[in-house]
């Protein structure tokens, strides 16, 4: 049970969103912008970043549900989300990509955590200032959603099952508009 | 120097915010709704847990922006803020305060850490469910804020004297419709 009064039945942020409408919105579009608008990294792309900074923030949560939409964006199974979280630099990802990763798990541990070399090998593979501006923020941001949806201790459906069933919907509708109740 | 290319002269998060307005809006209406909109919290408590927060996180930034506002709307001088940071639980706050800052401490570290006794704790001092969610929600989001202002090496004035000077026009124009440039 949660640690404060939240409507029964809502997963992981669902619930915290639906008690506090106000800091839902920004919350809300916040992650629209980050994951959803256009951007040089696709959503799949974007997703991975979260679910991989999800995963190493221990929040099943978010981790399955980011996971379900990277899969559903990526098109692939579950066994690339599960190789990222383990062991990105031997993923079938590209070079920038994994770069970006790198400066996700620095962020995860510290601002301060990130160095001149992340960035250099960054730059090196190709990312630009915005994609390391949105890599920089999308694992701050998910530091703050993981610990919103943890630190209130809500409930999640441990079926993995549940988060993919849901994620071609939530892809559909997006971030910014989306009504908890 | 930061990590990307921001205008010159910017402290802090403003760098950054100035680089991507599209997220600098939300980011800036969470801030709004949680640290100055209506509260049974007093904005100097709100921006004492914002600073206390970042103080953790070692942000020089945001420990100074914030804790220039805390001590202008508490009306302090310097020496409660540091305090604060080196041991709230012997100075001069209220139970609730306190309890309330041992949970924004625990969802520092990882939401995972907030247990039931530091709720307990927190509601035999008087606190309601939207102060113990609000919280962990501003102790969650300066997680954010502080990974992203450090993470993407920006610049911040060393003297705290810039701080506290700002502190007054910054409570007077908020942060809703802040313009960075």
């Amino acid at each position: 049970m949660a640690y404060i009064d939240l409507k029964d039945g809502l997963p992981g942020i669902i619930g915290p969103m639906a008690f506090r409408p106000e800091t839902a919105k920004p919350l809300n579009e916040l992650a629209e912008v980050l994951l959803r608008s256009d951007n040089s990294l696709s959503r799949g792309d974007r997703e991975l970043i979260a679910t991989y900074v999800s995963s190493l923030n221990d929040c099943f949560f978010c981790q399955h549900a980011h996971g379900g939409l990277a899969q559903h964006y990526l098109k692939c199974d579950t066994s690339l989300i599960d190789q990222v979280k383990e062991d990105y630099l031997n993923a079938p990802l590209s070079d920038k990509l994994k770069a970006l990763l790198a400066i996700a798990a620095a962020v995860q541990k510290s601002g301060k955590d990130v160095d001149e070399s992340a960035i250099h090998n960054a730059r090196k593979a190709g990312a630009s200032d915005l994609e390391i501006h949105d890599t920089v923020l999308i694992a701050a941001a998910f530091c703050m959603y993981n610990r919103y949806v943890d630190g209130l201790g809500t409930w999640a459906p441990r079926d993995r099952n549940f988060y993919q069933d849901r994620a071609a919907r939530r892809a559909e509708e997006g971030y910014a508009d989306f009504k908890p109740v």
